[in-house]
């Protein structure tokens, strides 16, 4: 069974829901047949590349005072703490997501997507110095097993995974995403936002009793396709066709 | 949408069905949007480490005579032929293909699964010399762009992915798969056996046209969960709750 997740690394609920799938799926009998693939989803493309610091920015957003702004971040803080996560509620920045979530795909080439996007989320909720330039987003694809000169090269050239991002991005659409976190099992089940690890143990469970066995697409008319290999052999063209 | 091919490098018509595959992949409109995963399928996982002739074996196996059993490979290579791809009537070997099973995990988790794998067909079934061969597998890892130590250590290790491969079948089993390619959309539309390029075409459209909007699952009763960011924030949880 497969698990794909759109996030952004600056939505704090991914950062949350993903600790409470994985408390989920930890207790999941079948835990060992789920794959969980990461998906990129920005949140503004918009966003400006320098970073702004975040409680002035919500400020703005929701038209609350910096104090009521600190006061949601503390909110949220408390969430995050539940799941035994660290949360900055001071200090933290924003800016465009783009390079990180081309980075994660050049880390998903080399089986280190999942360990890139721990080190981004914990750099960006939970550590002063921001996550939000060139040579810290280096120094986070080499803790993560990277090579160095390659994530460089990556984020140098602004073309690099830049449309397996937006592939990403056109298929949330379509599986009808408006917000992230967004889970999606077998593309047959879908979640919305951070949910308490009971509705994902309640996905999981319920993806898993009715995956299918997939029906098959009968071969063309007037053709003879469809030769196969199984346990007793492979089929043989019958004389004269080949 | 993502094609899912479960395959043997020992399967013929493996070989061809990719190349029919990807010829209807190559005509289709949203080309750019499929993602191909190749899958592990042993046909015999019974099948010696030793290598051995396949004339010798296809008659044993049919109860044909060698000259039967050479016609039936010719009938096979006329049809690899039509797919311009070269196919060795005299001389092939054939055995047990777990190595090269692990070997496709490990070079997948390295972005060079399907370099590797059109790799091992040549090589099984176009070139005089053996491809069950561990040093001959290092080569065709080096071709494929992966790193000789590290594909040393993977056949060192008969415990090296060994888990992918079993999960791939065991999910192959679980999808109604009893001979290979078996080629699944979506996991949602499966089609089997070396179809003719015009039956992939079709399957492809099949499964592009009925791409589902996933149903989401509601929250639990009784939770607050689900919050999440879009577009216009992230939600805040309410004073008291946190």
């Amino acid at each position: 069974m497969r698990v794909e997740i759109w996030s952004d690394i600056n939505c704090p609920w991914c950062y949350i829901g993903k600790a409470r799938f994985e408390a989920a799926l930890e207790q999941f009998p079948h835990r060992a047949e789920v794959e969980v693939v990461h998906r990129s989803f920005e949140l503004n493309p918009e966003a400006p590349a320098m970073a702004e610091p975040v409680v002035p920015l919500i400020a703005a957003k929701y038209g609350l005072t910096l104090d009521q702004a600190r006061s949601a971040e503390l909110r949220i803080a408390a969430n995050a703490q539940q799941e035994g996560l660290p949360y900055l509620t001071e200090g933290r920045d924003a800016a465009n997501s783009f390079d990180m979530h081309r980075l994660l795909h050049f880390a998903a080439e080399h089986g280190r997507q999942e360990q890139l996007l721990d080190l981004l989320y914990r750099a960006n909720f939970a550590e002063q110095r921001s996550a939000f330039d060139g040579a810290r987003l280096v120094e986070l694809a080499v803790a993560a097993g990277l090579d160095a000169e390659a994530a460089k090269a990556v984020l140098a050239d602004p073309d690099a995974y830049a449309d397996a991002v937006r592939e990403d991005e056109a298929t949330a659409a379509a599986l009808g995403a408006t917000g992230v976190p967004f889970f999606v099992f077998d593309r047959r089940l879908g979640v919305s936002g951070a949910q308490p690890p009971a509705a994902f143990a309640q996905a999981l469970e319920q993806a898993w009793a009715t995956r299918p066995v997939v029906p098959l697409l009968a071969a063309l008319p007037g053709t003879d396709g469809g030769e196969a290999c199984g346990p007793d052999g492979c089929a043989v063209p019958p004389r004269g066709q080949g």
